[in-house]
């Protein structure tokens, strides 16, 4: 899948990815009037509603871009309901060509690390059937458990050519309280990136990258540039961007001289585009259009910064 | 609900909670084939079979123990039908009178931990109507994040008079890879954990703890002496015990000199013990009793090795 993704970044020259990260408050009245018609003010009319904003997105982007990152929280809010959306938006996304990033940040003892990646990665078996459970491309992994909880995720990758992305400086405010303290006079996401070089030495793809990613957010971009020297190999995942103040000159750092090895997310930005008031003349009944239209502002952002560097 | 399982361990006389963590190897045959019988060798047949089986083991033992831990991790590798049978294994111990502690091991960036505090401890508005997702009592949650993943979990534990449990000192074997790591001499455990204490200032309940606990290993007792001692009014989950190695003896650590301050968590040991030779009289047909013989058995070890201090 590494491969893959690099192959339809070049495609693309879009080095983005659309987070289908949907809130209530981000789907338009007339897509919840619609699903509450159907199915009642309930956790299933919630999903459908999340569900049907999702499709038109994906429907309106899917040729601009070469992935989406759902954000599980957004669907585990409304229950189980809200988890079979996710699924559906999974599946969707399949059918209409793009790779999936689940947003799971999952981790925990060996065998329980097994169950998750079999259930988002993997496959299980039933009696003599086997079946995905959510079937995602990638996922993300929190390391604060070590070795012993990311290994399984590897492991369920390698014969399903699928890949991961491992936390390791977040671009939330908090993220230094644990992230940034000096171990040995370097900051411990320095040492978690060591760790996700030598954990994505096992699974490299022909593109020359690794299928064991990174997440940095773009909020740091000097602490990116410094990740970038130490995990040459490494694809970065790069949160931040729009909605949480990073901007494209920002996003410079995570690059290789390739023009690859970073992948910017945006989600609200995008998917609450219409909202903006940029974009505002589209208005609700468009909001899908103003999506595209974000995307496509967004991929000449990127651009413009990376050819100015 | 934190003065609420003090309540319930000083009643059961039992600091313990049941990992109900099924593995479809765990599960029976015949209950298995009667899942199958009526749903196929699907997910929906697999979560059917986890679900009779976690549902035999509650009705064991609901009158035993104060809560349960289910293992989300066990059920996402079923996909959305195992999904929902975590939710009915969450529903069901609820009508039994028990405590549900959800092990998810959450955690993001600020708005998204809020959409993971909703759908697990909180409630969500749909139109004019508020619903619960999931629904437990407590969660776990890893703070690699920092402060601002952390406090949206409080936010909504405090209306809801529920808890939490931060991952301070796991116990797999990897966990000092990061978490023993030294930060101005201590080792990074202790600042989580100081951490822990602080965040648990905000939501105390009237028995003198805190509804934000602490994770630690009971494969660390050592490490678990000094936590004890950092964090006299934390409420401290402690698995480990059993299948992991951990034996009774190094449980007294973790507990406060009134005998409160942890709660010990077995999950293979008691739900698969019909499968050790300890209780392979029982058999597989009968093996809720051998779950049920297991708690006594943990219950004795413990209280011995409390008395014995």
């Amino acid at each position: 899948m590494i491969d893959k993704l690099v192959e339809k970044i070049k495609k693309t020259q879009a080095p983005i990815e659309v987070g289908l990260d949907p809130m209530l408050s981000y789907v338009p009245d007339h897509v919840k009037a619609k699903a509450y018609e159907e199915f009642g003010e309930t956790l299933e009319g919630a999903a459908e509603a999340i569900w049907q904003f999702n499709k038109a997105i994906v429907d309106a982007t899917c040729d601009l871009i070469p992935a989406v990152k759902p954000q599980i929280a957004m669907y585990e809010q409304f229950g189980v309901p809200g988890v079979a959306a996710f699924k559906k938006t999974v599946d969707y996304c399949h059918e209409k060509g793009l790779l999936v990033i689940g947003d799971i940040k999952r981790g925990d003892i060996g065998s329980t690390s097994g169950a998750y990646a079999t259930g988002h990665l993997g496959t299980v078996t039933v009696g003599s059937h086997t079946y995905s459970g959510f079937d995602e491309d990638f996922v993300t992994i929190n390391p604060y458990m070590g070795t012993d909880s990311v290994q399984p995720f590897i492991d369920v990758a390698i014969p399903e050519k699928k890949g991961m992305f491992i936390l390791t400086k977040t671009s939330n405010p908090s993220s230094g309280e644990f992230q940034d303290q000096l171990v040995n006079g370097r900051p411990l996401y320095e040492l978690v990136a060591q760790k996700v070089v030598e954990w994505g030495r096992q699974h490299m793809g022909t593109c020359g990258y690794s299928y064991v990613g990174a997440v940095v957010g773009a909020t740091y971009p000097e602490m990116g540039a410094v990740l970038r020297r130490l995990m040459p190999q490494t694809y970065i995942l790069v949160p931040g961007y729009g909605a949480q103040g990073a901007k494209g000159s920002d996003l410079v750092n995570y690059f290789n001289e390739d023009g690859l090895g970073a992948i910017v997310n945006s989600s609200r930005g995008i998917i609450a585009a219409y909202k903006q008031e940029k974009y505002a003349a589209f208005g609700p009944q468009n909001f899908a259009d103003a999506s595209r239209q974000a995307v496509i502002d967004m991929q000449q952002d990127i651009a413009a910064a990376l050819q100015s560097r």
